[in-house]
């Protein structure tokens, strides 16, 4: 299917506003995408909308909503192909052609490969004109996990890790609260908020005893947390245990533990992989089938090691605090021992920034050449 | 000794240009400091020059000269106070009264304490109106080594080290050639020209045999290279004993190898400390001796690690390369394990640059609060 791909600055202008809109979703559409829509006619804004929350209307509908009867014959942009089927919503390319639309700009095609494009086909059906494409890179970057779950049946795995400069993470003795500083730690709310889910380790959990919530941001929902767990170590009276829900992932109950776990908003999910672990692409696997888009790994070296050798970390977010705590503690990535330097992991940095007096890097794994 | 500091946007920019002036001897003034001086005549520059050379002209000398009799009734801007004891060339404070100078205005004292202020008092003697203190920071920040040197008789230790983005900077095996790119390398010969000595530890030899020059700048000397060896295990053939200067400071000398190691431009320095290890503080007091104004390291955790631990490192420049090397591979500083956060060594990044694909941060102990 091709598409009619020319854009003047009006289309570039308003899909960015619409972009923008999408924005205002960001805490709150899961397990949806991210979706803002722009209605112009005659050259002025007549209508804008952003998908807010599952089951609440979708962009287009409100934007249309907004509308009414002014709609006929204006332009839509979309951050994202208007969709097709009957959801919990009536399909919004329906919605378009019978409001008259004239013409719809979208961003990308609906990631889904079983349904991209019959959204767009619909429209073209009706006689309406169609592009698709226009700021595609930036609607992507948008939903990177809902991408992810449609097009690899999995989450967008994002890792967390707070180091001193010579990458520690934690003491000898366990020890990791808190390496960084206030600033960094306001930073990583941001990042659960936009998260369904905040994966760790029971390593960690033991240590820490975190209660890994949203704090700081009133967004109305908690991201569910997950907890691997391959022999069922954790106590039943951790923090993570308490409050919203959590899943607890384990591949063996060697001390029977499952039965005082049986606790209110505390799920017990078994998924043995090799070597008596927790078989990580199995979890991602059933976590992108409740609808888990983004995750936002908080872990320490032992999981942040599997996770890496299993190429399942789709981006890193990583906080350096100013300071040296030596060779002695821990480090980041725990990882079988490389024998030559081109062994090494590599990885694109794509971003830089100072959360003074701490920075933050954001890499990414470097695509195979 | 009070100084007038009343300066205007006039001064600003010629003692802008001053200091400018004094960067053309950044890799070429050791032992003395760098030293810029404008020459200006009502409002217009009539000479300007820098000190380039050890036993060449100092600034003040060479823009005197330029300048001729145009001298009489100018203001001389000057990086650092002008001396007043005869050197290796004649007293620049004299040579000032003598050209006929009214007015000078330098941007520090000598830093050092035993002759810090008898220039500008000399002048002032002379009936030149003198101010001193404008920029005073930049022209601090222009010479770390020469004020240290001067202030605390051991050189500036500045301490380069290349790591992944995990604090690893070799492979348990020891390997380390190259993490960094060749942009974050040829950065490093910036700052390796800009250095008196290059200081690294047996273990950097033995393992990658670097010969640690000056290769890809003409700057027409070498920095003396020094190895921290404490029971000499260097081998004679090691590429670091070739070429220029190299000093080898060692505690004992079990093998009885000092024998084999007198070769052309190798000097050996016995130093023991403690435990039979060299004293790095006795150390870097006669690298003071001879001169020595900024040491750039270029080590393992084993020499970092002890330089750290006892205070000895003024500035960390750190590369980081975009690539994982997992928690077997060596560390950045070798130190005892900390039992608490609290012990961290509490560092401030006062630079961060992107040098793609690479990042370099540039971070200062924290001063005691």
């Amino acid at each position: 299917m091709s598409s009619t791909a020319i854009f003047d600055n009006d289309d570039l202008r308003h899909m960015a506003r619409a972009l923008q809109l999408a924005q205002q979703g960001l805490y709150t559409t899961t397990p949806n995408p991210r979706v803002g829509c722009v209605l112009v006619k005659h050259g002025h804004v007549i209508a804008e909308a952003a998908h807010l929350r599952a089951g609440h209307g979708h962009a287009e509908a409100l934007a249309l909503q907004q509308a009414g009867a002014a709609a006929v014959g204006s332009t839509a942009y979309v951050t994202l192909e208007p969709c097709s089927h009957h959801g919990r919503t009536p399909p919004c390319a329906q919605a378009l052609i019978t409001a008259g639309v004239s013409r719809v700009v979208a961003a990308m095609q609906d990631p889904n490969p079983l349904v991209a494009g019959q959204g767009l086909a619909a429209l073209r059906a009706a006689d309406i004109e169609v592009c698709c494409g226009l700021l595609q890179a930036e609607a992507e970057a948008l939903n990177p996990g809902f991408i992810s779950r449609m097009t690899r049946q999995r989450p967008f795995l994002r890792s967390k890790i707070a180091a001193s400069l010579d990458g520690r993470t934690a003491l000898a003795n366990g020890q990791s609260q808190w390496i960084t500083s206030a600033a960094a730690r306001a930073d990583v709310q941001h990042w659960r908020a936009r998260s369904c889910a905040i994966l760790t380790g029971v390593d960690t959990v033991l240590y820490d005893d975190p209660q890994m919530t949203v704090r700081t941001l009133e967004i109305g929902r908690q991201p569910l947390r997950v907890v691997v767990d391959g022999q069922l170590r954790i106590r039943p009276s951790a923090s993570i245990l308490r409050g919203s829900t959590t899943l607890l992932v384990y591949a063996r109950d060697p001390s029977n533990k499952a039965a005082s776990l049986q606790l209110p908003g505390v799920e017990l999910l078994q998924l043995a992989g090799e070597d008596d672990h927790v078989s990580l692409p199995l979890l991602l696997q059933a976590l992108a089938q409740r609808g888990i888009n983004e995750v936002l790994v908080e872990a320490g070296q032992t999981l942040n090691g599997a996770l890496q050798q299993q190429q399942l970390i789709d981006e890193y977010l990583l906080y350096y605090a100013p300071v040296l705590m030596g060779s002695g503690a821990r480090g980041m990535f725990a990882m079988p021992d490389l024998t030559d330097m081109q062994q090494g992991v590599a990885l694109d940095i794509v971003e830089l920034t100072m959360l003074t007096p701490d920075i933050r890097i954001r890499a990414v794994p470097r695509p195979a050449s």
